[in-house]
């Protein structure tokens, strides 16, 4: 039998992350039930995304101007370039408001299994941009993860040639969270990263 | 400052029903990194959703022709009527394949605060429904609330001078549920519905 439009839409639905049938069933008949115009926003918004944004030609990011805001804002510190795995980690670390300086999208994490080596991540790019004088620092922010440290390494082995001070996120217990319900790693990991209290 | 693309996409996304700030990124950064062919189908689809579905013009379920599969298919059982509040509610019900006869969608139960009255749901129509030769029951399918037990006494009352069988769903515990998690509620009506063993 042929799918209607209906049941094309929640399954379409359903392939997004964290949707399973019963949410995006409920969320298809949200949809007709709406404003025709908002499902109509929503469908423009998702037919022009490709074309709205893409990476920028610098650090990689999503943008909708290349080179992307951060690598052109005058305001920006451009002696720290931090290092992340994917466009929307920079985000991520925007939402802190902490760092200060400049991003560098790996476009992903080394991972033999999957067939994934150094030179399908955006390594090279990092390292003529490091090798500039103004660059002071790269801090690497890939996730806390086998992968993750395995690029970590990686990038910073091959930026000892470069002269820069290579860091990497702290590890430790997350803000908010509990002690009996963090992990024996993390909690491993937050002895060794103790901090003096002054 | 005016949000961009996919700024403007998450909070479109994050309006859906439950669907918060997190999950809708999420699904826009899925989006965007995934095949733009894809995301086009999809937004094809939301797009074209609210002309290619209507509402059966009998008895109210979404349907892309009117009427609707179900009031035309010969191998319905015609004498029996299902009244359920939404249009999805036909489609839960009919995942069941437990009951083959009619729908009637009320589009909504009876909710002074809210100022819906009987005037504002399909109540009308289904009295007239009712009224046919052929139509022997008409089982209220309406929500286990207030509202839905208001609304489903309402429309029994109305069809007490059709002559027509009127029935409810059964309440219980739902299957593969726990005695321990059902609410006191739930344990009363079924204690007080419970079935002989045979």
């Amino acid at each position: 039998m042929a799918l209607n439009t209906l049941e094309q839409l929640i399954q379409a639905i359903s392939r997004l992350p964290g949707l399973g049938k019963k949410s995006s069933t409920r969320i298809s008949y949200a949809l007709l039930a709406g404003d025709q115009a908002d499902a109509q926003r929503l469908a423009t918004l998702i037919h022009t995304l490709h074309e709205t944004i893409r990476r920028c030609s610098v650090c990689g990011a999503y943008t909708e101007t290349d080179p992307c805001p951060i690598c052109t804002d005058p305001g920006r510190d451009t002696s720290s370039i931090c290092v992340v795995e994917q466009p929307q980690d920079v985000a991520a670390l925007e939402a802190s408001r902490e760092y200060h300086g400049l991003y560098h999208v790996l476009g992903g994490v080394i991972a033999p299994i999957e067939g994934i080596g150094p030179d399908d991540l955006a390594i090279r790019s990092l390292l003529s941009r490091a090798k500039t004088d103004v660059v002071e620092e790269v801090i690497i922010a890939t996730n806390p993860t086998v992968e993750g440290d395995t690029t970590a390494l990686y990038v910073a082995r091959q930026l000892e040639t470069v002269g820069v001070t290579v860091s990497r996120l702290a590890l430790g217990l997350p803000v908010g969270g509990d002690l009996e319900y963090a992990d024996r790693l993390t909690l491993a990991r937050s002895f060794r990263g103790r901090t003096p209290l002054k």
